[in-house]
């Protein structure tokens, strides 16, 4: 038998799909919301949120496995324990991430609070607006997610720009740019999405200089994660119009704090990291496929390197 | 030489944009945005709006060709004038009209308005949204438009019902309902873009009955024309909220008087007849094809059909 312990918000939906499942070997030990006191040393496999695990991780000697329900693990990477097989979630976020974008790509260019504006006039003067077709999005990072960013761009007749570490051969990617050249890939940009995720070569990259490169009618999403902005840096560029907008998903402090005057600014728009929610209908198959696996001795899916952080 | 007339609210572009291509044996007779008194019995073609050229149209005794400037073609087929080639515009509507249903379906479906509202109580309790995928999309007019409509609602994974006279066999389509059965059509639709031209048989067929068929969470969108929609009913539905919300971009009488209720419904979103706007630019290639199609003998594309309308 192994001894699987569920920690996360979502602890009971889990559990619930867990019975369900009926999977074979398998003895439930704990599930919790929280990280709560337990005798973690009989833990074999862990499936739980990353925050959440992090805090009890190390008294889990015998850990052989722990399949995260998020995308970002950096609270699992800042620990020094890396004696187990981490696996992250993929190919879920991939629709509520392009619903997202394009959502704010489209309110934007086709100026759907310009219109709304013009109905409480009761003109029939419409606003100007714009089409999509033949302006360009950047994307920083161009994984799974970033690549669907892609695809759905290229339905919409977009040219497309990718900003990475490793060099790609998305089809959906017009140019490829790396971290050495953020000018050449800023300039001209009509929207930049940012879907990069933390860590050590990601922070603050988006700084003064960077910004400073980007048209003043571009608009910028980030959906990754908030430590990627320089946040007075963005806030200068708001302020000053030489951003046209700019739609946040993620922040370095969440929930955003009450007094960041963020939540004030009326070109930019605060969402609370929902851009693309781990559904745990959507997350359980990742379990249950890899726990398979694992009881199989078969290479686990969506295993994440410790050295690179992602 | 051909005898050419313009008369189009564009006629400046239009008339640049002829000079520019220098088509041969061509001699322009009338550049005007207005329908002007003028001798027309010398015109051998007229490019123009429609509802112009309809005015003056019965003066044109040796009028061969009319290449229209846009989509609804109603004034012209009100006359009894038939001995003439009438030409429309067709597959240059497709990104804008995309562009737009897609603008909306995305700013109900993620709740745009209510994360707005919710920034402005700065509170991390994100508002509820939907996801596209696996939503049923009803598509009434599933010609050259509705089919790019279909085929993009399938890159977001909705399902798709097409509502048309003729039977179709759009790939993109789910299931094709004939205007016989209105009631199986709109039943569990969520989301119904409407993109029927003006005719005898569309005028007032989205009434009381037909809206009663829709489920009250569903998001109504009419670009077509505004005939087809009677407004008494659409009001009742909105203001007792048995249906979500409508957007309108055409309307019985354009423009939208001033003091027509519509303006004010907040359940209402009123466009300005912009969903998918002629473009000069994109339309006067369709003239030019077509004169070289004239001048060689050869067939005419996008040809009307007077006994049709459409």
């Amino acid at each position: 038998m192994y001894n699987v312990a569920i920690l996360s918000r979502d602890s009971a939906l889990y559990s619930a799909l867990l019975e369900a499942a009926q999977l074979p070997h398998l003895k439930l030990v704990l599930v919790s919301n929280k990280a709560t006191a337990f005798d973690y040393s009989q833990v074999d496999i862990l499936f739980g949120d990353p925050d959440l695990t992090s805090n009890v991780i190390k008294q889990c000697t015998r850990l052989k496995w722990l399949q995260s329900t998020w995308a970002g693990n950096a609270a699992l990477f800042a620990l020094d324990k890396t004696d187990y097989q981490l696996c992250g979630v993929k190919d879920v976020f991939q629709q509520a991430m392009q619903e997202y974008v394009f959502a704010y790509l489209l309110y934007f260019s086709r100026n759907v609070a310009g219109f709304n504006q013009a109905q409480l006039k009761k003109t029939w003067a419409a606003p100007s607006y714009q089409s999509l077709a033949g302006k360009t999005l950047g994307i920083m990072g161009v994984g799974n997610i970033g690549q669907a960013v892609a695809k759905m761009a290229k339905h919409f007749s977009m040219k497309t720009r990718g900003y990475t570490r490793t060099s790609g051969d998305c089809e959906f990617i017009d140019q490829y740019y790396t971290p050495n050249d953020p000018q050449t890939f800023a300039t001209e940009l009509d929207y930049l999405v940012c879907l990069l995720p933390q860590s050590d070569a990601t922070t603050g990259i988006i700084d003064h200089a960077f910004l400073s490169y980007l048209p003043k009618h571009c608009v910028l999403i980030n959906a990754g994660r908030g430590t990627t902005i320089v946040d007075r840096a963005l806030m200068d560029a708001l302020q000053s119009k030489t951003l046209h907008a700019a739609v946040l998903d993620v922040f370095e402090q969440e929930p955003l704090p009450e007094d960041h005057p963020y939540w004030q600014l009326d070109n930019l728009y605060v969402t609370q990291h929902t851009a693309a929610e781990s559904m745990p209908e959507d997350i359980f198959p990742l379990f249950s496929d890899n726990y398979f696996r694992y009881i199989n001795g078969a290479a686990l899916h969506n295993v994440l390197d410790f050295a690179k952080g992602y």
